[in-house]
């Protein structure tokens, strides 16, 4: 197998080698997804603990159907209601949920590096779900995914990723697993949002929304977080999507096929016009799908890591 | 098979066939409920999803049961933590979670006809848990199926439903299923509580607890629901009691083996009393127990439509 | 079978023998956990409810995991989404998740004796997730477990419970099964947590920490649980370690090989040093994952009850 690492925390730390594999195993789960019966028993007798420091619906509900198509027994825990209320550290936490014979963490916390601190901490193995402002591996992996089914290839394509990059973990795995992939990656947004030295990782940055568009293969359009922006200044709603929405006139600067996409949440009218979200160029819900997938890919290269029987595994 | 609609809505646009279709299906649930093994593989690998934009543990868990035991992969999905707090609209929370691949929404919401609204931008299928004002389907058909196991029938019986009609999706469900198939309704409440027109509807509006009670087969008594109210002027909760709330002495009006139902979760003292609720004439708990099996029919109905292999599946 | 009974309420009330029973399969459990695949076919079809009236991540997911390791329908109920809120009584509660057919309820309530009553107005099994400051029997059953699988046995060794007693449903409950076991019991705590009257129950009341800890085979650390002692004077946090936590030093006291103990979640530096937690004599994690087994154990043994055939019930 050429993915051999206890834990998934992020792409800054795979190789090509490394993702193309995750890639390949998601693009065979994608075709589990499509069967009427969507499930097989690989994970059987598992334990995996979604286990959320920071409320996420959706992505929950991505790992918890993704761990239930492979068979595992599939626990939620969240902080809110969680003994880290009653004072108990974080390590503490882990180490319970671990004694219990927890096979897999998928693990969202809102501090940068948190995850990556449990992992070493524990015998199981971990998914990072996002971690702060660091990583979210599983959406880069989506992303990656959607543009390979829709080019065909990722090597040499041109990628815009537009709005508030610095407090974006998505743009932060999206570059690591494309500048690895060889795509070049052109960023644009409020001045304020973009990282100083994003050149230096192999980003072209753009000074204007027609630099970031014109000629490019995809555009990854971001949602403005204005939870994890603190006291920043930001531009009004509608200054915002007059200067860094996408619409449909400036989709026309791009290539005639270009994908759309976005990791969700919209906010339509802000930064994605709603004929631009729903139009034919928009590859937003399949990435939805695609979401499943990589999560499925990266549960059973995790998970049967020491349960080579578990695809024969008989049913009970 | 009788049912070729996509979603279950309502009662008001389904045929006395259809409603029939569904209740005999569910009477055969109701024996797999009696097994010492409450489980069938028939929704095995399906995915069904329980979308409650409004809380309700009651129902949630009923269906959440009748899930797992048709051996469904069933999902909790609640607003509370979800991303419409984040902007989403509606649609896009439903198109999201469709996008994985999800077979079924249990959908129910504050608002009337959102439901509807939201089974017409989804291919998957959806069950009406509870919308608004409107109706609550599977509260209807667990009624009609209480009464036809206590009864042996449905036309020409005499039931009476008693409170607060206006507020009350069940007494509407109840009277759409009740009218089409042959069961005479009268109704009875406070008289802001009752709907103009309701006669219109072929119910008879009766003028006093007496009128409503006196030789009814079936007394379908509603909870008092204040947070539905507003600013309408009620009565307090003992006047409630005396002109409204069923006694053992009012119950005599009624033929000698008159059923008593609520839909639960009752206002002991005030809607019904204790040695009512709880009396040899009561089919309250059956009401829960025909609940599980009519929402395991709704389930099956729906979630075999494209899935005609479901029951030869093998087991994992 | 050495356990008749439909509930699992206290420790109060069994016998030596159920509860050499209950160990002893808890035991085997322990073997299943260790497996690749910890999953057993045992409770398939059956319904458990985790009917929780008070809070708890922990002790639900240790159930939660319990009830899915032995292929039970397991379903989560928490009292702040519930019915209660909206007046129902707990009866009517419990009623009502019984005509749903479920087989075993695992109640969680913070009123002492709630979890009887609900036990005698209920034909489901029900085991005791915690009462008040009554009992919780599953945790007295893991620290038994642990203790016998540290030191061979039970009988005649020295046992010191430390902290707050009055305020400890496990406290109570250790106390039960440890005199019915012979286990030697000494209590120390300040003086306004050490229940009157403890001598009576055969415990040792003792004046010291040194005396407490000289010479035991095992020590309970409580957790301080400023939730439950309303307006009691009670000492600060460094008071409190000063005078009652376990340092590596007093730990010197005891047997070499003393085991420690603590039912979590832990105030480090508090009740107990960092350096004795994560020590080589401790026992805490090894308590966590006994909880998983001692609970497969108690929903096995009232699962099957009326179930003979469940272990030959072919998959699906």
């Amino acid at each position: 197998m050429a993915y051999k690492r206890k834990d998934l925390l992020g792409m800054k730390d795979l190789s090509k080698e490394e993702i193309l594999y995750l890639l390949d195993t998601a693009q065979q789960f994608t075709e589990i997804n499509e069967r009427d019966v969507k499930k097989v028993p690989t994970l059987k007798g598992k334990t995996v603990i979604n286990l959320f420091f920071e409320p996420s619906t959706r992505t929950r509900t991505s790992f918890e159907i993704a761990g239930k198509r492979l068979s595992a027994d599939t626990i939620n825990f969240t902080s809110s209601s969680s003994s880290t209320t009653k004072g108990e550290t974080l390590i503490d936490t882990v180490k319970n949920m671990e004694s219990m014979h927890s096979d897999i963490f998928v693990v969202r916390h809102a501090y940068s590096g948190s995850v990556k601190f449990i992992a070493e901490h524990t015998d199981a193995k971990v998914i990072n779900a996002g971690d702060g402002l660091n990583e979210h591996p599983t959406q880069a992996l989506l992303d990656m995914l959607t543009i390979r089914q829709s080019k065909g290839r990722l090597e040499g394509l041109e990628v815009a990723i537009i709005g508030d990059i610095t407090h974006s973990r998505v743009a932060r795995s999206d570059v690591w697993a494309m500048t690895k992939l060889g795509v070049n990656v052109r960023l644009f947004g409020p001045t304020t949002m973009i990282p100083k030295h994003s050149e230096v990782f192999g980003c072209r940055v753009c000074k204007s929304m027609h630099e970031a568009v014109e000629g490019a293969d995809v555009i990854i359009m971001l949602r403005i977080q204005r939870e994890r922006q603190g006291k920043l200044l930001i531009p009004s709603t509608k200054e915002y999507a007059k200067y860094f929405g996408l619409t449909k006139d400036k989709l026309t600067l791009a290539k005639p096929d270009a994908l759309v996409m976005h990791p969700g949440p919209i906010n339509r009218g802000v930064e994605l016009m709603s004929n631009v979200a729903d139009g034919d160029q928009s590859g937003v819900l399949r990435q939805v799908s695609n979401g499943v997938a990589v999560r499925m890919a990266a549960l059973y290269i995790l998970g049967i890591g020491n349960n080579k029987g578990g695809m024969d595994e008989n049913a009970s």
